[in-house]
């Protein structure tokens, strides 16, 4: 299919870089969009025609764990320091072979929901071949963590180094090297001390590899960088390990130690202080909202309202299954706005602006807006068609408010991805997902069944 | 079928009032529930088996206003003194014939994600018919206006009174009188004078009918009380309306007013002070949580937490779709959950807690728990069943936390009041839902297409 001409047409075209288009279509060739236009008289096997129906670019993922997907629901802890450390024992509990169908199984998830570009944090590296063989686009940040003094910075840095090559031979050996592109993930503030902190940044740099930095998420995070108290403190305090605390919150040290530029994604910054807001548009960061997770883990509601008002680009992440509950895009973007303006008490951000941080802006924040994030000629068909035929729907005429308080994941009647449809009317194309799931359950329950936490 | 024996039949039984029985069954006879037990093998057309589903008590919403469902969608102003503005100046257009068939659509939602009560309060009172005609089970509460000096208050309560007989012999006609309980709803404290609203206080009294009052929903309410400021107290200037301003806040108003008891639902209390949770708990009133409407409307996230603490009964209300959205129960109690984390930085309450308020909790506070909210042989057979085969439901254990968190109309399998099934894989059994949506949406386009606010 993605080598000759498909149209997909419908009641309403989104291209979201310009106006809606009543009736219109897109077609798309070799994988890219080469017109967006009103509605022809073509017609033909290479027409799809949705009728009732938003045809828009595909969604953008701004923020997730993949690998941890199996793990969803045997971890029902809080507060977060208490949800992160039993992520930690169920993580050392389980077999390394899990990663990769756990984080194929949470892909299929987000394919289901619309999403076709995903940024992933990866420990075990299973993320990117999940991305690769499902079809998806995305960013994958390899995570590191050091906190103790062994292993010491050189040593880290080799194995990263090792693991960057591993995951470039995989993307390689898929055809995915142009999708899916490789970052560096300092995990934490809590989990990568100041030395490997700042080596980091310099790799980075020099290799020219975004970060992504987990960054003032929690109040005990808060507590332990200001004053060198709460839980994350008293843990190191029992494991004999040296912290250097820093005396100011997450976010300014940060910037105080020259980690923070536009390369850098901080995500959730749900505690961010408005010192901090100012110094992370000074340095141009991007910011990943997870709301969800961050209610569910008890870490507030973060100040986006604030953070764009400042022009720092906002995405939105579903964050895992394990803290989220769902790797459902629009459950998070519906949760996102209403939460956003019950705490800020302003239709701040619009509808619009929650769709467009679904799909342009976020391809802004990533840096790949050339290629996708709008229904543009010349750009992937990176595409979402949503169903607009439930009677919830009914009588409500502005697309972007009927998308953020209306639509589901049900309401997906295709996802496709350079031009390949990779799932639709309720069916993977290319992938037996209860078969998946089966093995993922069978897997997870051997090695936690007797020691749930 | 309500005639025979029916027996339910699944990998889990929810009863509430007891443990989750795993592998159970329910049998229902003559619209009763006769047993919950463990699944036998009984075979036969009688038997409904869902497999991988969990049987429950129908699920209760605690407030809506359904014949408004017509207005989704036309109504997109903030804050909430714009937004009712906007409401009343739609409804003004709208013909009396349009109220029905927009609450029998929203009645119709609702029973599509498990609903089988529902609390409504209406203007027009077609809310009544709607609940009656669909099989729905619930409370009607008939709205009362009057803030102008005229007409008076001994005029309002003569049409008080006729609306409610006429609303008495609608039941009659639809033999619904047992199902559907009435009461008297004044509006709230900017729309009902002191004299009206002592009036009715003892008018519901003496009728025995209980009251609904919407009371600190929104800042501007609270400020029109409070100090005689704000929009609402500048509408009522301009207008010439001699407002007697309480110099309190709302609920303490209505305390001293002695208007507060334990047959009072006050709707919203989302600014609600702690000196008025205390005179809440006190007066045992209950309080209907409408989060996703707050959060709409700029009015924020109300202290459930804090009035559960003080053993304040709390229901759970999708309010109208004109300001929620949708009447979907589970994205309103979704929301609910993660929302009230979020504001008070604690697990409560519990994804069991949440279950129990829209089921048990709810028929207490609706005192109806003699007759539905467990599923308890002697009971009506008021039950949902939610399937659990979506690949998101992997792994989730706690029945309560994958409803919570997971749960969506789609996965609603069958819905069943006092043992009629309204609705069953997808489908209501005896209405034409495109049919009346499109009727709907004729009537509302013809009224309001030419003049939206």
């Amino acid at each position: 299919m993605e080598h000759g001409t498909v149209i997909l047409r419908a009641n309403l075209v989104l291209p979201i870089s310009h106006d809606p288009l009543p009736d219109g279509e897109v077609v798309v060739e070799h994988g890219r969009i080469v017109e967006v236009r009103p509605r022809s008289t073509l017609a033909g096997d290479e027409v799809l025609e949705f009728g009732d129906a938003i045809v828009m670019p595909g969604l953008i993922n701004g923020h997730s764990h993949l690998e941890y997907t199996a793990l969803r629901g045997w971890n029902d802890r809080v507060p977060f320091f208490e949800w992160i450390r039993g992520l930690v024992s169920l993580k050392a509990k389980c077999p390394a072979e899990l990663w990769l169908p756990s984080a194929m199984l949470g892909a299929a998830e987000l394919i289901a929901s619309g999403v076709t570009f995903v940024s992933d944090n990866t420990d075990s590296g299973a993320s990117a071949e999940a991305l690769a063989r499902l079809g998806l686009r995305g960013r994958v940040y390899q995570e590191v963590f050091g906190v103790e003094t062994e292993p010491d910075d050189a040593t880290i840095l080799r194995e990263l180094d090792a693991k960057l090559d591993a995951l470039r031979q995989t993307l390689a050996r898929y055809e995915a090297s142009d999708r899916i592109g490789l970052g560096v993930s300092p995990h934490a503030i809590y989990t990568v001390r100041d030395s490997l902190m700042r080596a980091l940044r310099q790799y980075a740099r020099e290799q020219n590899l975004p970060l992504s930095i987990h960054a003032s998420e929690s109040s005990e995070e808060v507590a332990l960088a200001r004053s060198g108290s709460g839980s994350f403190a008293e843990m190191f305090r029992e494991r004999g390990i040296n912290y250097l605390h820093p005396r100011v919150p997450p976010i300014e040290y940060l910037y105080n130690a020259g980690i923070l530029a536009s390369d850098v994604q901080l995500v959730h910054a749900t505690r961010a202080e408005p010192r901090e807001i100012d110094m992370m548009a000074r340095t141009k960061v991007s910011v990943a909202h997870c709301p969800r997770s961050n209610a569910r883990l008890l870490t507030g509601i973060a100040p986006v309202y604030a953070m764009r008002r400042q022009g720092i680009p906002v995405v939105v992440g579903t964050d895992g299954a394990v803290s989220a509950g769902s790797l459902d895009i629009w459950e998070e973007v519906r949760f996102a706005a209403l939460a956003q303006r019950a705490a800020s008490y302003a239709a701040q951000p619009s509808w619009r602006d929650w769709i467009g941080m679904l799909t342009l802006e976020a391809a802004k924040a990533f840096g790949v807006d050339a290629h996708i994030g709008s229904l543009e000629a010349g750009k992937r068909a990176d595409m979402v068609v949503v169903r607009t035929t439930r009677p919830a729907f009914s009588g409500v005429s502005d697309p972007y408010a009927a998308l953020v308080l209306l639509a589901r994941s049900e309401d997906v009647a295709l996802t496709m991805v350079d031009g390949h449809i990779l799932y639709r009317d309720g069916k993977h194309t290319e992938l037996d997902v209860d078969a998946l799931r089966h093995k993922v359950e069978e897997m997870t329950r051997h090695a936690l069944a007797e020691h749930p936490t």
